[in-house]
């Protein structure tokens, strides 16, 4: 188990920042606020020799992250059963255009998490894990989605992922060029990229009178 | 080896699409258009016993996706050594809002790509390689950016994967709700979401008349 002590996760030799130490987070807020942005995870495990990736949707409750899919989904079977997972959420934050190729990066966070996740069979906590995975994608969503069925949720496999061994990793600012670069003639900079969201496109069978939730809306998120 | 006919990526037991076969796509300039699309994957490969995975910038010539990183990365080395590489490309397209909570889903496109790389140590290759790669994150940055030195070469591990055994996955449209649930008074549709670029931040020491290349304005890529 590792030791969390003043909101730090002790890393460990896999969490360990080798590269670019000066870009690694052990904070656990830090890497939270990282999760909680992001809404789309990549989760792996060895299946049968081979490293089975998926992306996927995901959610947090404090110290686990909650990951959901098809009853007989590959990666999520093997979780349940016992495989270890390593779960990767990025955020892709730009492009740094530095004036050689080699400086050329990304501006970008990310969390890099390995953990023995647990089957959760429970009809109540699996619904809970669901609404935290809907919300998490979409907050204020839950009050007006119809909750899932009894039916629905045996069709539904969730995993609970424990968040003690991880890191994060940040590259921002702009690039780092060598000094006898920064005198050519190229324009060197960062191009900012953030996911938007553009106009709600509403299923033609809505019914008559109803609206475009205010919680579409999210300016800070989004735009 | 996997038979390439008629444009087809001939599907392996792994490739194979099993859950919403509906979404599976074995043309390759299908898959191709979303690795061209994408600037950023997840490779993963075990290494003792621990599946590792890196998000990373990625370029593609031909039939071959191109990895780079530092020499010693973990995952890349291992890669260059004969580990099986998994490797997954998605594009989030939008949330999908259905009027029941399990039937929300999200619009994506991804490539799953399963491979042995080969590591590239010529150095004119290598150089190729990384002017596909910063192309691939900018089109027409490397005509601006000073090239590779020879020592900056022998720094960057360069791997090339085969693109033989891959499959995409594609949802797009609108929710699929239970017949029942089409009544409900929810608001269902698609919240489209993409990367969108900023406005271009200069680096402080720019030289005084570098003016913001025009290859930063993409508008049918990042807006």
């Amino acid at each position: 188990m590792i030791v969390d002590r003043d909101g730090l996760i002790q890393p460990t030799a896999r969490t360990t920042v080798r590269r670019h130490k000066e870009r690694a987070e052990y904070d656990r807020q830090a890497a939270y606020a990282i999760l909680d942005e992001g809404f789309v995870c990549h989760a792996a495990c060895v299946v049968d020799g081979t490293v089975w990736m998926i992306p996927t949707a995901y959610g947090r409750i404090g110290d686990r992250l909650l990951l959901h899919g098809a009853a007989a989904n590959h990666v999520l079977k093997a979780a349940g059963e016992g495989a270890e997972l390593t779960v990767t959420v990025t955020l892709i934050d730009g492009l740094v255009l530095a004036r050689s190729t080699f400086n050329h990066s990304l501006n970008y966070r990310s969390v890099v998490i390995f953990a023995t996740a647990t089957d959760i069979a429970d009809p109540v906590d699996k619904a809970v894990a669901l609404t935290a995975i809907v919300e998490h994608m979409l907050p204020g969503r839950t009050a007006d989605a119809r909750p899932p069925t009894p039916i629905e949720l045996t069709k539904t496999r969730v995993v609970s992922i424990p968040l003690d061994e991880a890191s994060a990793k940040v590259r921002s600012g702009g690039p780092l060029d060598e000094e006898a670069d920064v005198e050519l003639p190229v324009w060197a900079g960062v191009l900012p990229l953030r996911p938007r969201a553009g106009t709600p496109i509403p299923d033609s069978a809505n019914q008559t009178g109803v609206v475009v939730p205010a919680y579409l809306d999210q300016p800070a998120r989004w735009s």
